[in-house]
């Protein structure tokens, strides 16, 4: 039961690709009704079987740089010459309704969101070792060389910025680490700053005098 | 597995006589075996069942008062003219091992950890209504009633200090209760300051190229 005022936490979520974010982060939308998660904008094409809304919300590189100039994300990269990005209004008014939003982003955007919402939870998920990473990452080498090479260097490169976020998950097993982000979550939710508004009449009628 | 330099978590616990507090510590120390709980140094005579170093340590009141006098306690307090008072020396070298402990204390006692303990973390609870608790401290109207008076003001003075715990469980359902201290423990142990001593080597590894 959310009560006026309760603002929902903006979780963003980092791993280096291989790690198993966008599986974990599934399972956790399922588990935890109180999750949502943002959908990007983008200017790359839609693929076969994606939906403009869905997938992401798709628009043009001039509304996209419109967007930017009006300082509508949150976040935003350009990824060989795609734009992506997250909107400010949506997270903001969807966290205003006290839901809480995770977005999965890398290191690059998480650090311009911590900038405009400093107290948004970060949260960085980890293999549990670099070989079994390398070994993700190379697949069944049929990738051209340089390709699984810039691969296992962008992913070095996130791992670098883990200490940047407030919780580190190591998804060894799968439902252990599930467990451990939906518990970050939970207990986000218990924080005294969140519970005090949220059991206000509670706390003044103890208060008060039994 | 602990590593070298890696420090337990200090919770300190409040709560109204009468939240169930007791009853959700001694589930969380059979459920979490990372938990233990700090035994207590009291004057009090000791009562039939009860052992020394178990129940409490039992001493004099002028072993207490030189033990005072030497800064031994976290924190002490008079109550009704006997003493109670928790090891600084104890505290410190368990959480030292790395493993986390939690005092069952009022919000007085609270006050003095967090002076000396800042980085402890502090979770009040609650009764889910003003009328449960009162009910409860009531009882079955066999005490005096400036006995029952009393109980009631002391309860209504604990509450008014919760909002300077950094968490408040409300205990409605025991088991919703329990799990959501649980999950407060867990997520505590995820923090990335902790979790980047207990995982160095595994960080270093993914960062240092795969």
């Amino acid at each position: 039961m959310k009560q006026a005022g309760e603002q929902g936490t903006l979780y963003v979520i980092s791993a280096p690709s291989g790690a198993g974010k966008t599986s974990l982060v599934g399972e956790m939308l399922r588990k935890d009704p109180g999750l949502g998660v943002s959908i990007s904008h983008t200017t790359r094409p839609m693929r076969e079987g994606e939906q403009d809304g869905v997938n992401y919300h798709f628009v043009s590189r001039d509304e996209f740089e419109a967007m930017i100039a009006r300082g509508d994300f949150l976040e935003h990269a350009d990824v060989f010459g795609n734009y992506y990005g997250t909107s400010q209004v949506w997270v903001r008014e969807t966290l205003a309704t006290g839901q809480d939003v995770i977005l999965e982003i890398d290191w690059q955007g998480a650090e311009q969101v911590r900038r405009l919402i400093p107290e948004c939870v970060g949260i960085f998920i980890v293999p549990p070792s670099a070989a079994v990473l390398r070994e993700r990452l190379v697949g069944r080498g049929t990738d051209a060389p340089e390709v699984i090479e810039r691969r296992l260097a962008e992913a070095a490169e996130e791992c670098r910025h883990a200490v940047e976020f407030d919780y580190l998950v190591v998804n060894d097993d799968f439902d252990q680490a599930l467990g451990e982000l939906l518990s970050i979550v939970r207990s986000q939710r218990l924080r005294m700053d969140v519970q005090k508004l949220r059991h206000a009449q509670l706390l003044a009628g103890l208060a008060g005098g039994l």
